[in-house]
């Protein structure tokens, strides 16, 4: 018997067509997702004139088909025939033929270019017979069976599965035979007796023989390439630039056309501007007698390609004009791929081109000077994210780099410092003047100041958004979290890697863009704003229109976000404020109290330091919005756990040690982050949210604070409790002359607040998403276990991104549109917002911009990305 | 500057019309959610000509408003005008009167009966001058007095909450002084002084003079029994009865009728049948002269109903005729109270009998067999819940109980036993035949042997769906878990409460059912299904849609749960098994291999065993489906956390015991309920599953089963997860030649795997919901740690029923809503049922059939409850 019900074929999308293949006239630059960016771009050229081989494009669909369903789609091969048969009418060769035999080119290409992680075959066509006909042709046997022995190699390596060393080797062997140094002092008889020595390899490793028929090469070879989609750094690159929902790859199949064909053949890569300057100049090199291989190999040494004008004046002069007609009609820095056979000039490829985050910024600004581009053009060519690159130290490209362990790219820049394994060394340290890092297995609150007091941070667990990664991203400063590498012996205050043993005091760097752990201090360099950045800035800011704020809970935070153009706070959490030095032992006493009134005491204290802390933060962001939350965390956050602590606290206490002890594990809890927090605290403690009202009120009136506190109570996840807390904060606030603006409303971070958003807009003046607590409980998550099963999840494709980093649209974004649409049917002017830590990643903001939120609030240094990010959500719309 | 938005006004409900207050000529019994209970049943009485004082009752809806909007709705006070001047024309009467004074009684009753937990006020409408009227009309100065200073009493209490015993004192002293004993031997004269007494003590204690306005005295006296509706004991019965979502109290005021004119008037209480028994016989009892507060107060010994026939033939007669129409009427067993007034009879309310389980089944059978009701309205009366107490032993009611603490009562029934603290403890003197306790400060899965062994189990700490709590109920054993009242030093042996010291080896009795611990043992009584019993489920068959199925683990409660009229099984968590003494150290030596060779081996042994346990399953399961979730708990739960096991496994492992704790401590976890578990355990480690998934279809091979085998992956929140695992499933089944039907597929916990369940239904069979996580994680509880709040939300009244006891409809409910919609729009035929705790709550039960499950599945002790609920859900759709 087999299984009752099957799984459901693989939905398809709306395609209009059953065209399955398209010719590079029947096509252009619109259909990239249906072509990839290859095969777009080459219809796009073909229509504009720009010389380009003939060819055709098989579609992304047919390689998803191919395999998600492991066969081609109907009408397949018939339509390939069709095509074969025009590219044969339109070159006058034909596939196989012993006179004029058509040889191709085979590509890969996505939607999303992913340069060299997919393959390729050149060449395509020959066998004994057509090299023959090749050589005779060219009257150049040496270069006919040089493009058919590179044809087996490329061939049996990529289609065949045979170890492309096994090939090299032989190659190796001949040139040492002949005692030459270069391929190109072989000879057509060298080649050929290599061509025999390669297919006996190959049939001894395949079991099959060499394909002679150039119409099985061909199927084969896009199969192969089909399959390249998922190899294993095809995968690793996507995920790595968070790529996800493509199609798979299409299939490019083209004319070869051969820059090794001698002297006057040649072939080259350019950009139309410096990538990474942005100058306008022309940039790129080239090679005489080569094929595209023989630039990147580095055997030879690539000339500028400025010197092209020298060696082949109208080639030259064609190419200028070119690249110029491609910017222009592209209005972005290309990337070319030219070759030139037997002088006549054929473009390969065009695409936009990568560039540095500088370079970007730039090329924008320029381009608008030269009427290039409009503004909102140029703002939607910088890829936001990567403004990051500008905002932080970084390690200078030229240093070497011995990397002794890898973990997350937790919060990026890069420090250098002596390791530490505890929070009061780091700030001993650092008060004498020491540079250092802070290494913990995971860090807790009780880290704050030594993560203050440190370079950077580096912690053995916990994921994108552990509290190491979002305290340091808050503070802009570089950590490396969740690297497994380590083993972190505090006690010993040593940190193991393998064999290896670092000591406390020990210098080490780390990268927090790549999550690199070096040894030794690397040369650093800083970042600079230049005015091309603050003009892009500007131009953003004249376009979004969502509210920019920041996520900052003290007044250094505040002014270097206001410095990065934050609009307001969209997050300050007051529990960070309990930790200072000052405080811990009456927070603790607060906590440890047997009843209200023994807590009175020492609320009564605190009362008087937070509404310090709160004077301090509103004169910086006076006129401006501020959301507070009040108390979030569980109690035990805030207790000692070191014995030295817990004795000193026992001793100011007046109790014994044991005494303690039973206290704080009482407290303890099995699964904190679902615990005894956010709100529960204020319903089960409601003096300590009355504390921090009072300390609110106070000291905006004491400075005459004309903003808008946004009063913000966590964890709602029932209309009730708001209700009830909503009624203990009024009644507090009715006990002051009021003279400054105030809203209540609530974090909306339980997947069930999402659902009964309806309920609970009846006592929220505003909403703000906790994404980071809303994307854990959505997924039944925890950030601080991630590790133990994220990477297994990445490699083995069941997760494409870390959820963390970015929201999960279909879930957790599911959620947030209910509770859009519930909350503002109940209320249809509720202000929304998110300062959850995706609020700082563009993706994330485009998707806020489309629910229709009011802010996104991210840490200060994500300002300016989320001020691009937003203006790019707008202009897309 | 005030808050720039306020909050929403709490929208009414729609009501008909403006109507606040109903005549008892204007309504009937299906105005219950309006009129209350009380109301609608004395508009019921009246329409049916049932002799009943005239009166009317003043909606829920003014309640709602006074209470929540702190105001009467609009034209109250006129309406009241009318029903007044509309009761003094029908009686003839007046309120205040000089001459014929109208006297009313002024009660609660809400829409679900509250016995006791509201207030009434008597006689109101007498003062100074109407008593003196009453006196005369009467004849009866004595009854008029006495009559007054009743209403003083009780008006001073309920309304202007003048301590009781002030007054009471007063009535002692004048007793003392007159040298009598009882009220009755007071004189007129007596009864006005201590009024005039009564009333100094009033305005000494209130400030204010007694009110002597008629009206006035009416006014106050329905504001204060509205209020009633929120005094702490009608919280807490509501909390305690899942009484939850009624808008408050109605109000009635009724002409008064006085049982206590003389020995030709009386009051008394009766039920149609027998209350505990269910026999047909009339049941309750009277007191001649008296007024309903005497009847209960237990001074006077009240007689049996059937002597009234000897007192007052006609009246006894009268009252006869009246309850057998009441029970035809009502197709219900009565409860009803009647009073006497001068020979003339009057009824005051009569209400469907509350009864026990026994009584309820053997009622609704008889009448059955009566033809008063058919076998569908007999199975409507039975109350699902109540059957528990037929299913477990419970202590002889006449047993005194001595509280020493109280929990939560987690698993019903009741046990006595020596106390121990470990499991290794509870199993050797179980081995030596001794009844034993086993005390924890909470369960983990290591204790399943010690509760196995244990009579009882007793926790300090989780709730009602802690570990202990949901094993005990799935082994039908008694449990009172968060008993925040004891202190337990596992290490000493000690039970500390309070002062109070208990050692190891003393005696205590739990009781499950309320949650109380006793010192020694009490007397037990067994429980025995009857054939009405029997009789009851087969109708219950009858009618249901829904199956049941039921949670089990194992052939013994495999083998108790069809006893009980399981269908199949819907959850067999496979961890249970392995705790088991045989193979725990396989297990842990499985999980602490460094790599997947050295997992091999134990994994080998392992897929042994389990193929046992399979086998046995299978065997009783004959026939049947069966859910097999495939291993779920985080792996750090199966590792040894004492110290002597953890040397034991140390040297079992040729490795030093620090190497253990290190390796133990890397598996350690923030919050396990969101960590490395489930199907992220099978995604990581394969060979795990692929190890049970053979066990499971070796053992139905070789047992030639013949049932359906559902193979479950747990807490799948994504698509690919279950992509994933499915194909690592089915690859093992290729192997095998299967014999059996199976099917594929996953449970429902966490909230993505519902937002994304069209998603994921591509990839399943079937669905299970397990609501204990979905609770959980939809809310952001754990269940583990919700103790440490939930009170305080019970109390302030947050939350109104703990979510964990039963769906919560709002929130949980509806992610289960759209994931039917969405999982039944990918696949319409996709089976669905629910395997969590609440699959064996009556109103859960419901609220399934409702969405369309296919079945319901509960521990094998709450099968007759989710059969019987399953009937009634099918009958009131």
């Amino acid at each position: 018997m087999i299984s009752s019900s099957s799984v459901a074929k693989a939905s398809r999308p709306d395609i209009s067509s059953d065209k399955l293949i398209y010719a590079f006239d029947e096509a252009d630059k619109s259909m990239k997702d249906l072509l990839g960016g290859k095969g777009a771009n080459l219809c796009e050229m073909t229509k504009i004139g720009v010389p380009v081989p003939y060819g055709f494009t098989i579609t992304t669909e047919v390689c998803h088909d191919f395999l998600e369903l492991e066969d081609y789609p109907e009408g397949f091969a018939a339509q390939l025939e069709e095509k074969l048969t025009q590219l044969e009418t339109r070159t006058g060769k034909k596939l196989g033929d012993s006179e004029s035999p058509l040889l191709v080119s085979v590509r890969s290409g996505a939607a999303v270019s992913m340069p060299g992680m997919m393959d390729t075959i050149l060449n395509l066509g020959l066998n004994d017979k057509t090299v023959e006909a090749l050589a005779t042709k060219t009257g150049n046997a040496r270069f006919a069976y040089d493009s058919y022995r590179r044809f087996v190699q490329m061939y049996s390596d990529v289609v065949l599965a045979v170890k492309r060393e096994l090939l090299e080797e032989e190659l190796e062997k001949m040139k040492e035979e002949k005692k030459v140094k270069l391929d190109t002092d072989l000879s057509a008889d060298d080649w050929k007796k290599l061509i025999v020595i390669f297919k006996e390899i190959v049939k001894k490793e395949s079991g099959h023989d060499f394909p002679e028929s150039p119409l099985q090469q061909l199927k084969f070879a896009v199969e192969a390439v089909f399959k390249s989609w998922n190899n294993e750094r095809a995968i690793a690159y996507r995920r790595m630039n968070k790529i996800a929902d493509l199609r798979g790859t299409a299939v490019t199949i083209q004319a070869m056309v051969f820059g090794n064909m001698g002297e006057d053949s040649g072939t080259g890569v350019a950009f139309t501007r410096n990538p990474s300057t942005g100058e306008k100049e022309f940039y790129g090199e080239f090679l005489m007698n080569a094929q595209g291989e023989d630039v990147v190999a580095g055997i030879r040494t690539p000339m500028d390609i400025c010197e092209l004008e020298k060696i082949n004046k109208s080639a030259f002069d064609e190419l200028i004009a070119v690249k110029d007609n491609l910017e222009k009609h592209y209005k972005n820095m290309q990337d070319i791929e030219f070759t030139i056979e037997q002088g006549k000039l054929f473009l390969l490829q065009t695409r936009n081109g990568k560039r540095t985050a500088h370079a970007a910024i730039r090329t924008a600004v320029e381009m608008v000077n030269e009427g290039l581009l409009t503004k909102e053009e140029a703002l939607l060519q910088i890829d936001a994210n990567s403004l990051n690159q500008l905002l932080h130290p970084y390690i200078k490209k030229s240093v070497e780099r011995q990397v002794i362990a890898k973990g997350l790219p937790a919060s990026p820049g890069a420090a250098s410092g002596k390791i530490v394994f505890c929070s009061e060394t780091a700030v001993d340290m650092a008060e004498q003047g020491e540079k250092v890092i802070l290494v913990r297995k995971e860090t807790s609150p009780e880290d704050i100041s030594g993560m203050h007091a440190a370079q950077g941070v580096l912690t053995a667990r916990g994921g994108m958004t552990s509290h190491a990664a979002v305290v340091a991203r808050g503070m802009g400063k570089c950590c490396v979290a969740g690297c497994t590498d380590i083993m972190v012996n505090a006690s010993a205050k040593k940190l193991l890697i393998g064999e290896m043993v670092i000591n406390e005091g020990d210098i080490v760097t780390l990268d927090g863009s790549t999550g690199e752990v070096m040894m030794g201090e690397l040369e650093m360099q800083d970042p600079e704003l230049s005015e091309d950045f603050k003009t892009v800035m500007e131009w953003a800011d004249e376009v979004r229109t969502l509210q920019i704020r920041t996520n900052a809970d003290n007044p250094h935070d505040c002014e270097v976000a206001l410095g990065f153009g934050a609009e307001g706070i969209g997050l300050c959490r007051t529990e960070h404020m309990f930790f200072e030095e000052d405080r811990i032992d009456l927070v603790r006493k607060m906590i440890l109290a047997k009843n209200s009134e023994e807590r009175s005491k020492p609320l009564e204290k605190l009362l008087a330091i937070q509404r310090g802390d709160f004077e301090g933060i509103f004169k910086v962001m006076e006129g401006k919005a501020l959301t507070i939350r009040l108390l979030d965390p569980p109690l035990h956050e805030f207790l000692p756990h070191e014995n030295a602590q817990i004795e000193k606290l026992a001793l100011s206490m007046d109790i014994s040690r044991d005494e303690l002890c039973g206290m704080i594990s009482k407290l303890d809890e099995v699964n904190p982050m679902l615990g005894h927090r956010g709100c529960r605290l204020g319903i089960t403690f409601p003096e300590i949210y009355e504390m921090q009202v009072k300390a609110i009120i106070e000291a905006a009136n004491a400075v005459a604070f004309d903003g808008i506190v946004e009063i913000e109570i966590p964890l709602v996840g029932m209309a009730s409790e708001l209700k009830y807390l909503r009624k203990i904060v009024e009644k507090v606030i009715e006990e002051y002359d009021v003279k400054f603006e105030y809203k209540i409303g609530t974090m909306i971070e339980v997947p069930r607040a999402c659902i009964t958003a309806d309920e609970i807009a009846k006592y929220a003046d505003f909403f703000s998403f906790g994404t980071n607590d809303l994307t854990q409980m959505c997924f039944g998550f925890s950030r601080d276990d991630i590790g133990k099963f994220l990477p297994d999840y990445l490699d083995k494709g069941v997760l494409e991104l870390d959820p963390m980093g970015s929201i999960d649209q279909k879930g957790v974004g599911r959620l947030m549109e209910f509770c859009v649409e519930l909350g503002r049917k109940t209320k249809p002017d509720l202000e929304i917002g998110i300062c959850g830590e995706q609020g700082g990643d563009p993706e994330s903001v485009e998707f806020c911009h489309k629910l229709g939120l009011d802010y996104v609030s991210c840490s200060p240094y994500r300002v300016p990305i989320a001020r691009l990010a937003a203006a790019q959500a707008a202009l897309r719309k």
